[in-house]
């Protein structure tokens, strides 16, 4: 991989929540520095105040077999790997646009966001490397 | 950043033309060379006829906080930050396959769409740098 | 484009699968080396049992008139697209710790899957060159 990966997190359904926890933390495992930049309604699940996290109404029927599937396969739960990569390197940063829109400052959010900053200085740390949106 | 950044537009809910907005933007005033190409859904956010964009189902019920959140905190409708964003050098085509299925030519657009060209003359813009699905 | 385009598909709604297929093939066709990496609801699109993709709720009124302006414009279907980025050398790859969380093997892949991978085999395969989340 490049030195760097870069993801916004953009969408708020539990589902996606998972690919950002497996990415960050192989990327991290990798040696890649990795940057979170939490926008939209990813903020939800970053609160203190825990939410819970829609599932995309879609595939609602298949929500109860794939929680169990997770379960049997010992799947760690997206918090943990993304935990995981911070112990790696990772930084995870809210975006202070959208945190002021919902009315959310620092203190409101999960000690594993690293600090509030602007879409400028997201994309000055991403530099010329690679860059996800999810 | 790269030299280059492109975005691939093709979701259609109301809440992904911010991060369009916003990234195009913030990209531009750093000097990179922004392209997008709106496909799919995402072209009904740029008809000359306006069509009302749909909110995410699964966030409906946040929709009337977040857009007094963005009048309070003053944040520029999309249009407006696309627009400063061509302004600032960047290009928005829309994607002549997905245009031709839904019936639209280039005279159907906003203005704001400088080009109705394909996804290889796209890919071929977008060349080495770094690229964005949206 | 850079030498190598890798698309992480995630999404599982019908719409997303139409730019995986227009993506891999014209990439594929400007000779660029093109890595899928098909996980979550995705995963439903590529198994030999076909299930039918849902459309999204948000524009499921749309569905009519966009298929038979897709029939019209003798628009193929994403499979044939993504078969004929294959016969370019494209390669498609099934996460395996998905396909262990929805209970599916290598032999319930329809051929079109190369290979069962993890993220991290799959990142090595992404080097330093594009990556897109659908």
């Amino acid at each position: 991989m490049a030195g760097k990966l870069s993801i916004v997190m953009f969408s708020g359904t539990a589902d996606k929540f998972i690919p950002l926890g497996v990415l960050a933390q192989a990327a991290g495992a990798m040696g890649v520095e990795v940057n979170v930049f939490v926008t939209g309604f990813a903020l939800m699940g970053f609160t203190k105040k825990k939410n819970e996290l829609p599932f995309p109404v879609e595939f609602a029927g298949m929500a109860p077999s794939l929680m169990e599937g997770m379960k049997k396969n010992k799947v760690a739960p997206w918090y943990d790997m993304l935990k995981e990569a911070k112990k790696l390197g990772a930084h995870v940063y809210a975006c202070s646009m959208m945190a002021g829109v919902m009315g959310l400052a620092k203190k409101d959010f999960d000690p594993m966001i690293d600090d509030v900053v602007g879409a400028a200085a997201f994309l000055g740390k991403a530099g010329a490397g690679q860059v996800l949106f999810i």
